[in-house]
Order: structure tokens, then C-alpha cells, then sequence
């Protein structure tokens, strides 16, 4: 598709910087201070596709750290003698970020994962009726109680710990919230809520999370699969009722279609909170994060992704166009060069106006009068109607009209 | 990725048909009762890769019509002639589902959408004020002046009529509210909410499609950009709020990265309302309709598309594939065969299970006792720690240490 590369951006007035509509946040909400745990390196593990050796975990993680993550999650050190001796290499790094490691709530798990030099240990179980009838078979007296044990246990070891239930949205709310009161009053660092299986809504998040921000003290971690395509609406939501921190992975890779992706969590964050995102995350790396993890399990980043798809910022109706070249905020709410990334404004297809096709002139060095820019657009639409024109055909088009003219004039 | 393929699904139970924070539906909840206008063979001709002939754009109404969408909107009439003719080729093609075409707010687009022949016109000028400033430059007077004389022009002709602000949620509000209720007065069919560039979050737009549906007695379709990751959760709260019609293409494709996607709306809306769901749309042709679109575009599924992306239903953590195997409602709020597709349980990773090791002996027709399947499951994660395992190299394994077993007994 032809395209005319525009500068940068336009700075924004005092009164673009807010909708009217964005006085919905209230007191209770973390928009403005939340905290990322990237797990690429556990989530992302899950991926049907993923197989990390060491020396592209040490990649990963250390460009996640660089790019200003507060928490690096690694696969449970458990799971393998390899997924293990990772731990202990990626901890020996000397990272900016914190590292974690996700194990089940039982002794054994955690004292391996204390001993692999971790700074916390981010503990799970499932709380569901389902997990608990066809996954481990406990009920909630025995979950309260290895909770506890295992907690204490990782605390007197001076570690970092949290504690998170699965499948949380389909959990019984009373059993659910006993069990983190439980927690917090042992003093854990931060309670998790699990949308495991990507069923929930932006409502019952906010919900969820505003009822168990009443009932504990410590932090508040969020873990949203992406099922049913609310992954990244669910963390904002979360933020909004009192979450700390958000899950993510690159690209959203993990078990299924994933979890809430790095790149769209920061385009959501970015328009909501500007200042704070561009202070702690260095996103014009966001690009090369994406491609290093895309390349290491073998997928095309997809067209549609917020932010580095192809696309993101490819503008084509003539309406669009127009106004664009007027001001860029008319049809984009995010800014390219924040991320390194530049704007497009396609004039070579059938939907393009003639304010694309002056623009694209001027850059040719070609001027003429807004009249012959008009009848000069009829003719591209003419030949875009028949087949899809390359650049150079446009720009073709463009010059022998100009020729005309010129040579009408003399 | 190696996998065992499982069994379409078990029934639900009466008991897990719904999460217990289901609850925060109203009265005003359209989550039941929603129409989709597929915008597919307009929005996504936005798209920058997108070129559709004639015969692909008839192929593509078909299928949607097919499908069961209730309206199909088309490219405006005025963008080129060939858009003319193939506006009035499909509106003769006697589908199903009826026909849009989707023009500015003056009287000449008008006329030349009705002379096509189409079901219904889709009105749109934007009230932002970036939009009135860069685009357009008329003030909500002249809007509104506009938009009263066009709307009594198309209802004149017998045909169906929507009104559209676009760029809602930056727009004033009472500006936007006067304007609906001025349409809404003279009997317009639908008024619009459209988040053209990407902005808006579900709390907002739950807030101004719940304001307006206090105001207006008409239809309310709404129009979410993707450009934060939150065009699907936007939509389903616009249906709790009491919106009535929900814009989507074929895997989002629309300006920039796109729009509500069709097979992400309903991912969601299958969770929420699956009878509804099931009986309006013919779900197990959505992959083909993907397929369809993704060729004619040049473009692949994304990797973590709802429903269709290649991992959608691929289970990898050996916690998983343990409950999976026992209940697949365990770790799927989706039903594969709802959709024609099958569940696949990796189990040649590191991470696998003896649970999954133990199921994909059993299809290969090996047995052995527990004791012997967790023996074998650590010796491929030993195998898996070194390279990426094939399905053939794992079978090979299990076969093998079958074998071991046999001979040990001779």
C-alpha cells in the first residue's frame, strides 16, 4: 500500500490531554501507580509453541529488565532440572528487575524455589469448584492451611511472597475472600486474582477487585487469560478497583491464546496515564522485545497487534486523511514517535481524498491548484477501482499529470 | 507441538452455567437480545491491506449472510464508481441479511446511497471538537441542521436510517446528547456511538451508552476502534449498558489495527449468552469466513486469535492437562465443537504431565501402572530440557520404555 510518512506528532493542548468521560476513576484507583510482573518466562513458557533455552531466557529477561519491568516470572524450578538451573542463572544476573518464580502451594515447591536465590515466590492453587473436584482434590480448610504453612515458610526465609488463587471468577466469593483475609493477616505480600480460564467481564473484575480491596492490606496482583478478548480491558479494569500490579507476557503468549499482552497493556496505559508509563518504561524497545520473543517461538507478530502491528498507525479513508494531515490527534490517540514508530497515510487506494493526494504531491515537489488536485485524485480512484496500485503507480499517475499541465501551460 | 486429541465436551452442569458475578447484568442488559452489523466490506475496505473485487465482495456478503449477521454494511456509493456498482450488485444479491451502505451527512451521499437500492443508509459526521476544527468545520447548529434534513430525506424513501457522531467519547457531552435527541425526536431508526480512534474504556462507555439510553427511545449501535486492546470488552459493555446493535469485521481489519473483531465478540458473547448465540449464528463456519477474509487481504490469523487461533484449544502445563483430561471445563470457558474444532493436550514439553503422559500412552494402547507413568514422564522432560520434542520423538520415547517394561517381565 502507497503511503506518505508524516512527521511525528503535534504536542497536545492542556485540553486534549483528558476525555470528559475519564472522571469515572475514583479513589481507589491505581492508574496512576501499578507495577508490572512479566511472565514471559512462566506464561509464556505455556505457549503451545514455546521451548526457551538458557541463553534466550537470559536475553528475554534481561531486555524485559532494561525496558523497565518491576517483576521477571520465571517457570517453577520443579518442573525440570533445566527450568531449575535457569533460575539460578537468571537470578545470578544482577537484574534491576525483581525475580519471581510461580510454584504450587506446597512445601517442597517453595523450598525449591527459595533455594534457586529468588526474590519472591509467587504461590498458586486452585480455589474453583472445578479445580478442587478435578485438579488437586483439597477443599478450602486444607488450602487455608497449606496456605499458611507455606507462606510462614517462605517468609522466614526473607523472601517476597504472594499468593494467588486459580480460576478465581468462578470461585465461591465468600470461600474466596476468607481465604485472603487469612493470608493478609500472616502478612503476604500480595494476593492474586486468576481469570484462568478467560471468562470474566470488565464489570465483575471491578467488582471482584473493589470487594477484596476492602478486605485486605497487602498488594493486589491480577492475572487475565485472554479467551474471550478482554484481557487487556480486565487489567485496566482491575487497576481501577485498587489492583497493584498487572500479569503480562510479550505479545500475550501462554497457555491457549494467552494472557494480557505487554505491548496492548501499555497502549491502554499510555492514553490513561501518560506521564507515569513514559517515565518507567523505556517503549521504544517495546519493537525489538516483541521480535526477539516472537522470533525465539516462532510466530508472526499479528497484523492487528496494538501498538507494532503493521498497521497501527496506517491511515487510508480520504475522511481519516484529511484530517490526520490537519492534526494528527483527529484519528489517533496514541503517538507513534513515543514508541519509535512512525505514521502512514496510505493515497493509493479507491477510499483515498484529494487533501492525501496534495500531500503526496508536495512531497514529489509537484504543486497544482486544488481544483487540478481534485480532478488529478478522480483519475488514482479510476485506476484503484480496477487493481490495487503500488506506490509507484500512484506516483506515476502523479507526475504524468503534472507533465499535462506543465506542458498545457507552455 | 506434540498432542493428544480428546473428545469434543462434556456437558455443563445446571450449576456452572453461570459465575457467580454474573449478577451485575441490569435491566437495561442487552447481552440476550443483540444484532451484529458487520462492517466487514466497509470498515474493513479501511484496512490498509484491503482491495476486495467485485466477486470477493460478493463472496464475502454471501457468507456473512449465510452466517446469520443481521446487516451487512457496504462502502459508500460516493467513493468510486466501482463502490457504486457493487453497492446495488450485492443489494440485488437477495441475502438474508440486510444491506447498509455508510455515507456522510449530506443530502448528495444520501441520494446516491438510496439509489443503490439498500436496506438502510448509514448517516456519520464527526462532533468531536478535533474533528469539527480539522475535518469538517461546522458547529453542532449546522450539524444538527444537517442531520434533520438528510434523516427526512432517507425516511422519505422508505428506507432505514442511522445517525452517527463519530469520535463520541471525546465530544461534549450535552452537545452529543442534544444531538441524539433531536434525531430521535423525528423518528430516526438507530443513533451511533463511535470510539473512533481507540480511546475509550468499558466504565466509559458503560456510562454514556447508559446516559444515552435514557435520552433516546431509538436503536443504539456502537463502533469500537482497537487501538488499546479493548474493542471486544467495549462492545459487551455497551450491550449491558442497553445498546441494541454491535459493529464488527472479519478479524477486526478496519482503519489502523481495526475494529471489534466477529469471532472475538462472539467468543465473549457465547460465554455470556451461549443459547442465544448458538441459535442465531452458524458458528462452525467462522473459521471459513476468517480463512475467506485473511487470503483476500494477504494476511495470516493471528497466532492468539479467539476461537480460531492455531493454540486456541491447546492445553501445555502438566497441571492443566491433568484437569483437562478429567474435565475440560476445568481450564475452557469455550467448547471447541461449538465451533467445529477439536482440543489438542501437549504433552512432549518440559512442562508436561504424567497425567497427559499417561493419557497418550493409553491412545497409543500401552499401559502400565502409575508408578511406571511418572518414571516415563520424567524421562521425557529430561529429553524435553535438551531440544523441543516432535509428537514422533515422544511416542518413540514411551514406546520405548514400554518395551523396557515388557522385556523386564520376560
Amino acid at each position: 500500500m502507497g503511503s506518505v510518512e508524516t512527521n511525528g506528532s503535534t504536542p497536545r493542548r492542556p485540553s486534549q490531554q483528558r476525555s470528559p468521560y475519564e472522571s469515572v476513576q475514583d479513589y481507589l484507583s491505581n492508574i496512576n501507580n501499578f507495577k508490572i510482573i512479566e511472565s514471559t518466562l512462566r506464561e509464556g513458557e505455556q505457549f503451545a509453541n514455546a521451548f526457551f533455552d538458557t541463553e534466550t531466557k537470559v536475553k528475554i529477561a534481561t531486555a524485559l529488565s532494561d525496558f523497565g519491568v518491576e517483576y521477571i516470572e520465571l517457570t517453577s524450578p520443579v518442573a525440570s532440572e533445566q527450568s531449575r538451573i535457569d533460575c539460578e542463572t537468571i537470578c545470578k544476573l544482577g537484574l534491576k528487575a525483581k525475580i519471581l518464580t510461580h510454584v504450587r502451594c506446597n512445601i517442597e515447591d517453595a523450598k525449591a524455589a527459595v533455594a534457586t536465590g529468588v526474590d519472591g515466590v509467587d504461590l498458586v492453587i486452585g480455589t474453583s469448584s472445578f479445580l478442587r473436584e478435578h485438579s488437586h482434590g483439597k477443599d478450602m480448610a486444607a488450602i487455608t492451611k497449606a496456605a499458611i504453612e507455606v507462606i510462614n515458610y517462605v517468609k522466614s526465609q526473607g523472601v517476597e511472597v504472594r499468593f494467588s488463587s486459580e480460576d478465581s471468577f468462578r470461585s465461591d466469593l465468600v470461600d474466596l475472600l476468607s481465604l485472603y483475609k487469612a493470608v493478609d493477616s500472616i502478612g503476604v505480600n500480595r494476593v492474586g486474582v486468576a481469570d484462568t480460564v478467560g471468562c470474566a467481564t470488565p464489570r465483575q473484575v471491578y467488582d471482584l477487585v473493589r470487594t477484596l480491596r476492602g478486605v485486605v492490606n497487602c498488594d493486589i496482583e491480577t492475572h487475565f487469560h485472554n479467551d474471550t478478548g478482554c484481557a487487556i480491558a480486565n487489567a485496566y479494569a482491575a487497576l481501577e478497583a485498587g489492583a497493584t500490579h498487572i500479569d503480562t507476557s510479550v505479545l500475550g503468549i501462554g497457555e491457549r491464546n494467552g494472557i494480557t499482552p505487554l505491548g496492548g497493556l501499555l497502549a491502554r496505559m499510555i492514553v490513561s496515564s501518560p506521564d507515569y508509563v513514559r517515565s518507567r518504561y523505556q517503549l521504544t524497545r517495546l519493537k525489538d522485545i516483541e521480535n526477539l520473543v516472537a522470533e525465539s517461538v516462532e510466530i508472526n507478530i499479528p497484523f492487528n497487534n496494538p501498538i507494532t502491528g503493521f498497521c497501527a498507525f496506517t491511515h487510508k479513508a480520504g475522511i481519516h486523511a484529511k484530517a490526520i494531515l490537519n492534526n494528527p490527534s483527529t484519528y489517533e490517540i496514541l503517538k507513534p514517535d513515543d514508541f519509535g514508530l512512525s505514521r502512514y497515510v496510505s493515497f493509493t487506494s479507491r477510499l483515498t481524498g484529494w487533501n492525501a493526494i496534495k500531500s503526496r504531491s508536495e512531497q514529489l515537489g509537484l504543486r497544482m491548484s486544488d481544483e487540478q488536485y481534485k480532478i488529478l485524485t478522480a483519475k488514482i480512484k479510476q485506476m484503484a477501482d480496477i487493481r490495487p496500485l503500488a506506490i509507484d503507480d500512484t506516483d506515476s499517475i502523479i507526475r504524468a499529470h503534472h507533465l499535462e499541465l506543465e506542458n498545457g501551460k507552455v
